[in-house]
């Protein structure tokens, strides 16, 4: 029996992000058209399992998924959102997007905003970058001291327990890309004029940086890597490999779940005999 | 040169209910087949022109979209947000559901609630019953005094026209359907226990008060059909039809508006050059 996709991206523990190659292709499809048949058959499970743990919510289920998505520009959130939260039912789905923090935000604890943004029972949550940004641009660029940034780690940990015994299930993604990968894709954005507007002059800033974000993302996953909250590694130089590992893992993750069309609270055929009985003028 | 999709489906001004047909075709495909053909088609062209206002608002453009849907029991409030709401990215979308309101919001104005959910730049906002409500149930079940629900026949329609001007362009599409449908989708829910979480024994309340409701929807229309906020009259017997339509009226509206790209507030060829002389170790 192999490896579940689970097992096949979750994170060593002494990860070292260059020891993973960011076109790799370690399950699943090998090519575009594969993974694009694999998708529609993916596509039907995972609405089917998101329905009924939307359905399940209403029967009073604490329970939820919360996908969160990290990476340098260009690794792919928005690509992940549109393609795999696509496959779903968009009422099923509760996306937070996280920027620079504005004044409000940064005057409460760097979770404030994020603990406004979980997601509400019966939901996916996708999380467009999120409260580990803190320990990433804080870190890289010394926003905050280091004693300030290095605590975060266990507060995050705490924070994601919480969620977990509060039943929110937690699926940590890095999309991992090769600088290479990154440049091609900065070009296209400047070279198409339908995607300029994705470009952020900032962006570049960031990339000069390469070296010391691997580092923050590394020490930021071994540090908050737990059973509760697992991070997996998804190679994402290809997209539709990152798309397919991503509703792959999120699927396997919603099976395990197992939701379930919740019983009735009312007598059925009772119900079925004041309907028969209701005319209408 | 035929009629516009939102000219077909625009209200009379002397609306009558009972004239219109729920299972109607008064435009567009003759049957389920070409329906699907032509979604196919209209998704295309949707998640390119929302892709396109997403972007725009990123330049600073205000603009947004707001679809509002109203509907009684079964009508497919649910139905369009998953099949029409469901082409487009879901990042785009702002899904807002109106429920009984709760203690916090019964204590302020009653449209409090609604101007919380009103869409944010470059989106489109979906609401699942909206504001409306207040002068729907709010006057069948006697909830509040007639002047009270009157008096908010004008407030709506200034809240709608202060949304216009900042840019808000709204849909409001009433699902029509006949009373022998919805029974027949009630059958269905009960019988099928994935649905079953679906209904609820109140649905057969608000049914045995059809009249009530037709007359006050008819009102609520006629009051509040403005050219900043026109309402249509969906025929949603057949679910195939009614997802046709609000995608119709949709593009349609996004298509008028035609939200454009924004110019880059950045000199492409300098950051070209910068990106050319970036070089990550």
């Amino acid at each position: 029996m192999g490896k579940t996709v689970r097992e096949t991206f979750r994170m060593p523990a002494d990860l070292d992000l260059s020891a993973i190659d960011p076109r790799g292709r370690p399950v699943g499809p090998r090519d575009k058209a594969a993974a694009a048949a694999d998708m529609t058959e993916l596509g039907e499970r995972l609405d089917h399992l998101q329905e009924a743990l939307y359905a399940e919510a209403t029967g009073g289920s604490p329970r939820a998924v919360l996908l969160v998505l990290q990476g340098m520009d260009t690794s792919g959130k928005g690509g992940v959102i549109r393609h795999v939260g696509g496959l779903v039912n968009p009422q099923g789905l509760q996306i937070a997007t996280f920027k620079k923090p504005t004044d409000e935000e940064l005057a409460h604890d760097f979770l404030w905003r994020v603990r406004r943004q979980v997601p509400v029972a019966g939901r996916i949550g996708i999380f467009d970058r999120s409260h580990y940004e803190d320990v990433l641009i804080a870190r890289v660029d010394s926003l905050v001291p280091e004693d300030v940034w290095r605590r975060r780690y266990t507060e995050i940990a705490q924070f994601e327990a919480e969620l977990d015994e509060q039943g929110v299930t937690i699926v940590k993604c890095m999309l991992h890309i090769s600088a290479k990968e990154q440049a091609e894709r900065l070009v296209a954005r400047l070279d198409d004029p339908a995607k300029r507007w994705k470009y952020n002059p900032g962006d570049l800033d960031a990339r000069a940086k390469w070296p010391a974000y691997q580092e923050a993302y590394a020490e930021a996953l071994r540090r908050t890597d737990t059973s509760a909250a697992p991070w997996y590694v998804i190679p994402s130089d290809r997209k539709w490999y990152r798309n397919w590992a991503i509703a792959a893992l999120l699927a396997e993750t919603l099976a395990d779940l197992d939701p379930r069309f919740p019983k009735p609270d009312f007598d059925v055929d009772a119900e079925r005999a004041r309907l028969a009985a209701s005319t209408v003028p």
